[in-house]
């Protein structure tokens, strides 16, 4: 049993007579305590109704249907009682409550909201639309909603939401029509409407949820509040979450990390291809973000991204029954060639191996099994195989120390009788049960008793061998996320000299201008630490070969212009000048170009920069997320960077040594790091003390809007970094 | 309506009364005639058994519980009457037959296999286990078997098989205990397990089936023949096939295209992994080829190949049912925003497009749709929308011009009504009948009814829109290769000059040597007309010399050797050498270079070439797979060809121009060869004809093993390529 596993034994130890009190666990930073939300003392519906056609009658027949304990009561001017509930004109006249739903008209919710809050009530769940997702004059009522709560100090779900249901409270407060089976996974979604069609679907798949929560506009409570609850409820073992944008990338930053080490995250973002961020944005008014930051912010924070639906619950359902597994070795047992063959497949395409067994299971395997079977990994007891058969290779490899995870396949052949092939195997898994065994039985009618056996015994089954693999492969990303981020550590930095850059921008805003100049930007990472080629601006000849005298020979001399992009194509830059009289020469030159391809052209001076060894050509920059801070690019430099795209991304909100190492890791270029056909590893230790600085700078100077070094020379081991060429546009 | 669909209204013309005749469209080449095989007249069971647990039982009951209607014979010495069927003591013994089912064990078979032939018998179902994935006996005992087919001019399907299928002769020839549904897919399983699974799970998602087909160990029938028929097969529309491996690779490279082209063919090929491959040898005794052999062996095709089962059945079902798109323009239909964005991403990333409507669509979907609706791409009937709301945008943007294909989704809300949803899109398809519709109705209980309906009107419905989308990519994937290859050319190349590459072999191998010198493996490439670098091979410092001066200044000296891989590493390399005495002096410097170094070194002598200007390097390559022959590799060349692994395979031996075309285009070096950031655009047709040369040349000469050209040196546009460096390795 994991640790998290073990924290998540105890029963929780809220009573409801005993008053709201915390979960056992809820201590991550910043979580806010939500447990008058989901286990509310007394429940009330404004704008309950009699009428079964309305969703304030929906609303109360659900939380009476789903068995709610609690009181509650319905608010209604024209009712007295409503399916047998006590009716109150106004929330106000009603007794205490912890939890309202707001299923009134948009003109009417903000007065209600007022008057919750005036009533005491401790959280709001606001079904009603017509906010921010219809315009401005949503937008402004969605922010009087927002102001009331908070100055009551009431937690807000909505609006524009289909409720929320604890199974375990039990409370289901939403419209939806079906009704959820009770289980471990917190099921999230920022879709109201994708939510309560996955109700109605989880229970054909028996599929349970601890608790779902439909996010709405996200007015109040956010993804970040109701993923750090639900990875701190003891009723949950995983979070599965929809969403279409994340509200507070800071926040998210700080704070998931720490929740998706105590509970498995994951999360299907949508809205990642250019038109569905459209289509986001046209449809709840979320502002889609730049997925290249959201993938960096779910890597850095320990979230598992899923690309479809289909995966979401096929891992959901794998984390909420099975133990995590310690390594990647997978054994595999069927009873069919083909599909051995196809699992087998599918381990190596996810990353995971097969595993090998001891010579001692090999032997219990060849003396137990008849001839004809396999009984290397896949073992095949091959398509006679009575049940015994199964059971005999799964208690073998199970308890196999070389074997960390078990794929049972079964197709429905004569003598195969899978109930019977279901019971072994929930037996034979409590030899070993901290190993994870995920099953996929081939069939339709043939195979539908066993399945259901199994997903009433906590083994998940899938239709197709991939399906599992898939799903092993997700909690073995997961395990291993976990046990590498017990060493996370911050990247400090130190012998900084904010006050210079500061002094720099100061002067580049002095002359409105938004972009440095070569050697301003040089200044500027150089006084956070990182090396650069040394330069100087020069604004007469003989200046240039003054300062190319001081830096020493050969210098590279280039113009210095925040207009020209291109620098070379109008003749603006020489290379590898020898001498001061040749620096002269070439500074009359490039004058000249420039002046005659452009005449209007601002001089602002020429820049004179020692030339570096060549080292391996690398790119470091950063452009920054609207939502998430300043995103951290890294890879290999020079003029493939577009071609290649050879390129890392990190945001540097939350980056941990472990981070900066694997963001240069995942390069190509690394291969040529380390050192390639012969030829020296280079500096890495200093390339990652090369990137913690940009990223510290990029944090202390939230003013610069984009960064480039292109290139930077990494030397070999022991000779550092340089930056040759920086580029830096403030905001 | 498509070409092929046309081809395929036509009723067969066959029927049982009037004896064997071909299916109107089977002339594809090389195509075997199985009307006997899946309409025969009559057929015989032996080894047909009484007793209900044996499978030669379950055949013969599954044949009559099929609804068979000729001729059935049960042979069995000890019983004369089988569920009511005459029984012979052999096969001789009954009427003539044109299907023999071979139930008998091993030991029996081959004299049974004697007797159907004397009996006449035009097909063999060989059932029975027991031959080559048994080991050496069974493999003697399948070439008999294979001998007496021949002779006898027996179709043969196995051995080691389930069976065969043809839900609309109507018979099922298995020991299989599902019993399919009629379909318009044909299923072709080397793995009888999986096809037997497959057969139950595909009744409970009615999905029906036109044929099935267990390959067994494929001693007679291939995947080939079976695929040839199944693709002029009037009652099929699609080809769903699980191979673990590819018999004859030549045929299936000649043949298969041409099928592909009358009826799409969707591959799962298992065995890709390194470990997949082991088990695909551990039980069929088939040897896995090289993925990449199979992967260009596919494309080369147009055969689609799936990755998943999951994702064989989808696109079965999509191709089954519905008409190909005619471009990548998808219009969505939703009720809700979440699930429209989640089909939006997945529309992108599978490379399809989000459809601009026209004027008249938006403003029809404006008029008659309610303000709070999405008239652009998605369109969102949102959460309130009745029935007819959907007709209402299904009609408008089927009829849209800039629309390909449509989306429908669906999530059960309260006014939804899904089965009148159904209705709505089956009738409206009727007014665009040659776009495909795809639908996902999220949901369990609440869709089932519509998802029955759709299921019966041919619609095909997934649980998630991002299954749909998938299926779609696959069919336009399918679409768009079907249109290209009607511009398929053979990449014709003249002016060779085998003789010459013969006498260098012939020399090579008097040497008793594989690997050519480099001199002998450019005159190789030379004699095929791709032009190299001249060099030649100089014995002593002297002729050095006046070969350096023949071929002109610089040269390159290298030493000539087979055994020397790495030749810089031994000093075994000068370049730019610009006169006849440095050449004399290099000369002797590289030879005591290499005798220091390696003392046993046989000194064939040094290898003088003319350096060419640099130009971009590529790596021209081949190798020869064991079951398609010679592999042609293409990419970006150099010291990084092992780190950026930019390099597109393509097979020779079905090398249209549009391959050489697209080999070159599918690598990133494409871009430079195109003109990157102001650089000339590079001399692309001279490398595809120097590609199609090198194709010919491994096609022309079975003995070279393998081939590299690395660097080939591209220059600008009419200024051709040139081999700097050839290696040639002979089998």
């Amino acid at each position: 049993m994991t640790d998290a596993d073990a924290a998540r034994t105890s029963a929780p130890s809220h009573t409801l007579e005993a008053g709201a009190t915390n979960y056992a666990g809820a201590t991550a930073p910043g979580a806010v305590d939500l447990t008058r939300l989901y286990r509310p003392r007394a429940v009330a519906v404004v704008g309950a109704s009699a009428n079964p056609a309305k969703l304030g009658h929906q609303i109360l027949r659900n939380i009476i249907d789903s068995g709610y304990t609690g009181q509650l009561y319905a608010v209604n001017p024209k009712e007295t009682e409503i399916l047998g509930r006590p009716c109150y004109p106004t929330i106000e006249a009603a007794p205490p409550v912890d939890l309202a739903l707001i299923v009134v008209p948009a003109q009417a919710a903000v007065a209600v909201a007022e008057e919750c809050g005036r009533h005491g009530v401790a959280h709001l769940v606001v079904i009603t639309a017509g906010f921010k997702e219809t315009g401005p004059e949503g937008a402004r009522r969605e922010a009087q909603l927002v102001e009331i709560c908070r100055r009551y100090g009431m937690g807000l779900v909505g609006p524009n939401c289909l409720g929320v249901i604890d199974t375990h409270t039990p409370l289901n407060a939403t419209f939806a029509s079906a009704r959820p089976l009770p289980g471990s996974i917190a099921f999230i979604s920022q879709s109201g409407a994708l939510g309560s069609a996955i109700l109605d679907w989880s229970q054909q798949q028996a599929i349970g949820f601890s608790k779902f929560i439909s996010l709405g506009n996200k007015a109040g409570l956010t993804e970040v509040d109701l993923i750090l609850d639900a990875a701190a409820d003891p009723e949950t073992r995983v979070v599965a979450a929809y969403l279409e944008d994340v509200k507070d990338g800071a926040r998210f930053l700080q704070a998931v990390g720490e929740a998706s080490r105590r509970c498995p995250v994951l999360i299907l973002k949508s809205g990642t291809s250019e038109a569905g961020g459209r289509a986001a944005s046209s449809h709840t008014g979320a502002l889609a973000g730049n997925d290249r930051a959201y993938e960096a912010a779910f890597a850095q924070t320990g979230v598992l991204r899923v690309q479809t639906l289909t995966e979401l619950f096929a891992l959901a359902t794998a984390f909420a029954n099975q133990p995590l597994p310690k390594g990647n070795r997978v054994a595999i047992v069927t009873n069919a060639g083909g599909p051995g063959i196809i699992a087998t497949d599918a381990v190596e395409r996810a990353g995971l191996a097969i595993a090998r067994f001891t010579p001692e299971t090999i032997k219990g395997l060849r003396e137990k099994l008849p001839a004809e079977c396999a009984v290397f990994d896949p073992v095949d007891v091959v398509g006679d195989a009575p049940p015994e058969r199964y059971r005999i290779a799964l208690d073998l490899v199970l308890q196999d120390p070389g074997v960390d995870a078990v794929v049972v396949l079964l197709t429905p052949q004569v003598p195969t009788r899978p109930p019977e092939v279901a019971r072994h195997i929930v037996e034979s898994r409590k030899l070993a049960p901290d190993k994870p065994v995920l099953v996929s039985m081939i069939g339709g009618q043939l195979v539908q008793e066993a399945t259901e056996y199994l997903a009433a015994h906590q083994v998940p089954s899938f239709t197709f061998p991939e399906e599992a693999v898939t799903a092993l492969a997700g909690m073995y990303r997961y395990a291993r996320r976990r046990q590498r981020d017990g060493r996370v550590q911050a990247t400090d930095v130190d012998r900084l000299r904010p006050d210079e850059v500061r002094s720099v921008f100061r002067a580049v805003r002095s002359e409105h201008r938004r972009v440095l100049l070569g050697p301003e930007a040089a200044r500027v990472v150089a006084a956070y630490g990182v090396q650069v080629a040394p330069s100087e601006l020069a604004r007469t000849p003989d200046e240039a070969a003054s300062i190319a005298e001081r830096l020493g020979f050969p210098v590279a001399l280039k113009i210095a212009s925040p207009e020209i992009v291109h620098k070379s194509d109008v003749g603006g830059v020489r290379l590898k000048i020898g001498s001061a009289d040749e620096v002269r020469e070439a500074f009359v030159a490039i004058q000249q170009n420039v002046a005659a391809l452009m005449p209007d052209h601002h001089f602002y001076g020429i820049e004179v920069s020692r030339m570096m060894p060549s080292g391996q050509e690398l790119i470091v920059g950063m452009v920054r997320d609207h939502q998430f801070g300043p995103l951290l690019a890294f890879g290999m430099g020079g003029i493939y960077v577009n071609l290649l795209k050879d390129v890392s991304f990190r945001l540097a909100g939350a980056l941990s040594r472990a981070d900066v190492e694997e963001m240069i890791q995942e390069t190509k270029v690394y291969q040529l790091l380390r050192g390639y056909r012969g030829s020296r590893p280079a500096d890495v230790p200093a390339l990652q003390e090369a990137l913690a600085r940009v990223a510290r700078l990029c944090l202390d100077f939230p003013e610069i809007a984009e960064l480039d070094i292109n290139p930077l020379f990494a030397y070999e081991a022991g000779k550092g970094v340089v930056a040759v060429d920086v580029k830096i546009t403030l905001g």
